[in-house]
């Protein structure tokens, strides 16, 4: 077998500190079987035969429940932020964060999905429930669940980020804390529902109508204004998540989803649309949810998610073993235009180089793409980012820019350069670059 | 308001007994909304205001789960099956069923994946689990979990099928049971593995190999010779299913993953791959799992699905509520060639004439597809039928030509086209039309 080092060196260097060409991957050959077994902990096995675990011995009897769980081995698998909620002196406000460090791929499994919620998880009878259009149109409608169920319907992977993810980067010290804790609100889920549209024509807009009020059932009464384009566009009443009925936290038994919006807007637990003429300026729309600017005044009803990615392995709560091979394993999306991700760049010198990653999984309108990039760490101390850019042409921008264009009071809809430090024990942290 | 009859009678007929044209749908327009009131349960609103329901009065505490479940509403959302393996003399024999007239979309939720066990779940440690590679390779090599964690993965939706899905088609009267008994043994989720190619270029393979034998680390020791074509062309090594690790009946901590291919040869608990020669003739792949002819001979390593469909509401769980308009939805999908499903047809008159039904999901290679279709139902006993046709031109085969192409004893691999009765009650069974 050929030394780890030379054939490291043979890899072709796509950016600095590291960055190993995408071809590295597709060529193939020998020299970089050798190449890559010096990442990974692999035992030769000329000799001895693999045992005989007991699990091999004899037929066990478990496994056929009726509803399934994870192995026992993956209790660590959890959503993080869940004994946050236990003192809290609001009952029923907090969130939980998606372990991306923990989860590869572009699905999140439903009981993994983030959640923020603004007065608990209300436990509806969907029996109960009911869906009213009014406002502006020719016939006010209720829909039961059931009606709903006999509407056209379509499937989809979108993924849906809560408003206020990433929040953190706008703190003057970087916060020490991990990918999850900082960056864990975002969830990607195949969403079925019947297009509002549809509803909309059975209803009969007149023609003044220009925005729609979108009402939650919870006791938080969430409500918000939405564009009646963006709705005649792409907005779902969405009743099922990935394949089953929406999970009590994320809006049983319907919720609004308006594909690459921010997450608030996605009404949860969703009783009622008002045709209206101009938006209703609801406090989750004025005193909250908006988006300051550097002089102070603030933009209302920024709703659309830009392009964005994250670094999730390796991330703060993985730490490196030492120099070597490595694989750096990432998520990007984008609500802009068709929310089409076009490339994503990786860079290990705090951005003064970049080389494109390889995208790993389908590329989808509005939904996560999975990115993925050889890296051969030295032992130094660098400075890992990622960034995306879309279909439109977008490129996400950098922390500064975005500080000088929202002021220091900036808040929610973060999307700028994520960046991990790497010290030299391999350990990495959240910092500004 | 028009009358609902007349509105129904202006809906273009797509083929007999009903069946509308997806124009319909497309269209829009009041008639078209007026005619969508005669088959849902829509309260007119204009008088009494929305209820206050308890969920709505005061905040909750509940719903920050680490682990998140399903509404305590949807208790009833189950796998099939689980009860009958209790007495049954093999133990850690038997299967779970994902009871799809219950579901949307395409994605199966991984705590309803179907599942078909020959020794029960083991209870693997993942610490312990090995991958050997060996047989006719330059460097036989043993991967731990974490080693195949820092290769490079991939991403894809895939369906799995188990071999023995929709078995009972071949029993001489139809057996009166549901789509979850008859044909719930397909699922389809995210899969996201490391390439089997990847880790072949790493030991090397021999000229002289063309086969590889997969064997499961479970106490059944299931083991299957595959085609090292099918191995070069998209085999994976599965790690995480929907975002997260794989389920521990779903193959734990890995599994060998063959996009279109049956389920049985998709090893789980995968411990060993050993390059061949010729095929292994191992018990499942000779005494099991090959395919009878109408001559009596069999053909073994029969291993690709062809197009298939069925639909999944209404199905006999689920009876009509009298005559009117009803949406019938289903799921197709397909193993041969890229595995791209280019349409599904629906028929009502049992097959003497068909409609195109709409694709209502992203059409992804070797993945479930959903469809959908309008038809109006006056109340007379009708067979409703669907049926795929993938990219490569092939369409799914009648049960008579089946029969006549594999004969009586045949047994896997069924993808005939599917037939519910609807009776003058609105009820619907299995039936051989």
């Amino acid at each position: 077998m050929q030394n780890g080092n030379d054939a490291h060196a043979a890899l072709e260097l796509a950016a600095g500190n590291g960055l190993l060409h995408r071809r590295a991957l597709l060529a193939g050959g020998a020299g970089i079987a050798a190449a890559l077994t010096g990442y990974v902990l692999r035992e030769p096995a000329q000799a001895a035969p693999l045992g005989v675990e007991p699990w091999m011995r004899e037929p066990t009897g478990i496994g056929l429940e009726p509803y399934g769980a994870p192995s026992r081995y993956e209790s660590a698998v959890v959503r993080g932020g869940h004994n946050e909620t236990a003192g809290n002196p609001s009952p029923g406000t907090g969130s939980v964060r998606t372990p991306l460090h923990l989860l590869n791929g572009t699905i999140t499994p439903n009981g993994l999905h983030h959640v923020r919620l603004h007065s608990g998880v209300p436990d509806i009878d969907p029996d109960r429930h009911r869906l009213l259009i009014h406002g502006l149109v020719e016939r006010p409608l209720v829909y039961t669940l059931d009606a709903l169920g006999k509407y056209p319907m379509e499937s989809h992977l979108y993924f849906l980020e809560c408003t206020g993810n990433s929040i953190e980067l706008y703190a003057k010290e970087p916060l020490k804390a991990g990918v999850e804790r900082l960056h864990g609100q975002i969830s990607c889920a195949e969403w079925t529902g019947v297009r509002v549209a549809t509803l909309l024509e059975e209803a009969g807009v007149k023609a003044e109508a220009r925005w729609i009020l979108a009402e939650g059932a919870d006791a938080a009464g969430l409500a918000r204004s939405i564009p009646l384009t963006k709705i005649a566009d792409d907005a779902l009443i969405a009743l099922y998540q990935n394949g089953e009925r929406l999970r009590p936290s994320n809006g049983y038994p319907m919720r609004l989803l308006l594909p690459g919006y921010q997450g608030t807007a996605n009404i949860k637990y969703l009783r009622r649309l008002k045709l209206i003429k101009t938006p209703a300026q609801t406090r989750d729309e004025t005193a909250r949810y908006a988006i300051p600017g550097p002089d102070g005044i603030t933009t209302e009803f920024y709703l659309q998610f830009d392009a964005k990615s994250v670094i999730t392995q390796p991330a703060p709560e993985l730490a490196l073993r030492g120099p070597g091979l490595y694989k750096i394993s990432g998520l990007a999306w984008s609500g802009r235009g068709r929310g089409i991700i076009k490339k994503v760049e990786i860079s290990a010198d705090a951005g003064r180089s970049w080389a494109e990653a390889m995208i790993t999984s389908p590329v989808m309108p509005k939904a996560l793409v999975r990115f993925e990039m050889l890296w051969r760490w030295g032992g130094q101390p660098v400075v890992l980012q990622s960034r995306a850019t879309d279909e439109t042409g977008y490129t996400q921008w950098t922390r500064d820019q975005m500080l000088a264009a929202r002021g220091p009071a900036g808040n929610y809809m973060t999307n700028c350069i994520i960046s991990w430090a790497v010290n030299e024990k391999g350990e990495l942290s959240n910092v500004y670059a």
